[in-house]
């Protein structure tokens, strides 16, 4: 058992949308949040300066004290993840893995679908991963970067949402379920859904992110089962103000004072 | 009269636009041009970050042995401008005051429009700057941030550019002349214009730049006048290829091999 908090990461607020499932998931964990609003996006980088991102990121969080780390950011979990597992002593997970393993239990006829960043789909990772785990899976791969800029503009649902949704996802090729592969996707999942259709299950990794969180800290004997309250740190690498506001709306708790993050 | 090379710098590729129309007005004229992809876009960052990442990226150029630098991305201009200008020996001119001077010329009822990105609206620079040339000049600014977004995925015309265009520019405030507060508008001129009206001028600081930079030179004596042939060297902060290949087509000649700049 570790009372020690689990660190988590993403390049904005996305990840926020994993830390919330974590946290209904594990209610005693005490969590630390890092957004790294400096460099954001990560998804229009190259692979190396991804993975070097990521690398700060992790230490960071490691001199937080953590005894896990989430990579909440799927840029930076398909470029950097198998490099960085085996660097620290304690468990570190990525939300690619998480989506994958969701989607390998939601296809009944075995043709998946990917919607993520351009870094993302270039990096083949979840093509890769589905098929690790079943060489008969099809994977149709769609990078939608304007997705991204959607949500940061808060036009989730309306004309433009649905006319961009369109363009990237009409006509969609054979598939029953679509992974949606980056943390600010599932904020449009409703314009998503009305424009694939309701035949088609939406893959959101944050759930399975919790499912599979429970699991590793229980099989390294982590999991905290004491009685001393959660606590929850924000940090964020710019803009700790903004970042407090949209922090407080995505998790609906107060989040107290965003610290500034100096990861350079 | 100097021989030495004019450094500019833009956030990625939307300062090419204004190299191109300086390379135009000044063909002896040697260049350095620094696009720091690795951190792009400077529009969603706070103030204090786009400075820092300002100085870095003059401190880079000055380290080229440039005799001016052009500081052709409009948020890095519109934060750091003031700032910045004293700290190096040589003239360093920004982006934002080119278009101011174009908009004073073009208006002829004094009501003048701005549009940008977050950080340059929010700045509030292009109010203030025209207001200091004249106190009567009413000024609407307008913060268009997926503008940016349309550009990078090649979406400049056609309904998704025209339905964005029309949700932030209609109905447009009382105007006859609107600014295009940063480099990456001008190729989005089309569908603005036709947005907003045959009425309304455009005005894209490429060109006055231009005019500028030729009279600092003359003024500080560092045109060159000779007969060496004039050389372009570009350096991105990350993803040189695709940089390179951006760069050939908004440049309509080919740049070399682009050089990786570290600037951290």
């Amino acid at each position: 058992m570790s009372e020690k908090p689990i660190g988590i990461f993403d390049s904005g607020v996305g990840g926020l949308t994993v830390l919330k499932a974590l946290r209904e998931a594990l209610p005693r964990e005490s969590f630390v949040y890092l957004g790294d609003t400096a460099r954001l996006p990560y998804g229009n980088k190259s692979a190396s300066t991804i993975l070097r991102y990521t690398e700060e990121c992790c230490t960071f969080l490691a001199g937080q004290n953590v005894k896990a780390i989430v990579i909440a950011c799927n840029s930076a979990s398909a470029q950097a993840f198998p490099y960085i597992t085996h660097r620290f002593h304690f468990p570190v997970l990525g939300v690619v893995e998480a989506g994958v393993e969701a989607a390998m239990k939601a296809t009944r006829n075995k043709k998946i679908g990917v919607i993520g960043t351009k870094a993302t789909i270039a990096s083949e990772i979840y093509s890769r991963e589905l098929k690790k785990r079943d060489g008969d899976v099809k994977v149709t791969s769609i990078a939608t970067p304007l997705f991204v800029s959607l949500v940061e503009e808060g036009l989730t649902a309306g004309p433009i949402a649905e006319k961009i949704a369109a363009h990237y996802l009409r006509p969609l090729p054979e598939m029953d379920t679509l992974i949606l592969g980056c943390t600010h996707y599932p904020l449009l999942k409703e314009t998503i859904q009305k424009t694939v259709g309701s035949q088609i299950s939406l893959v959101d990794s944050a759930e399975s992110m919790a499912v599979k969180l429970v699991s590793v800290l229980k099989e390294k004997a982590l999991l905290y089962e004491g009685e001393k309250e959660s606590s929850l740190v924000c940090y964020s690498s710019d803009m700790p103000q903004s970042f407090g506001a949209l922090a407080t709306q995505i998790l609906g708790v107060d989040c107290g004072e965003i610290r500034k993050a100096e990861l350079v």
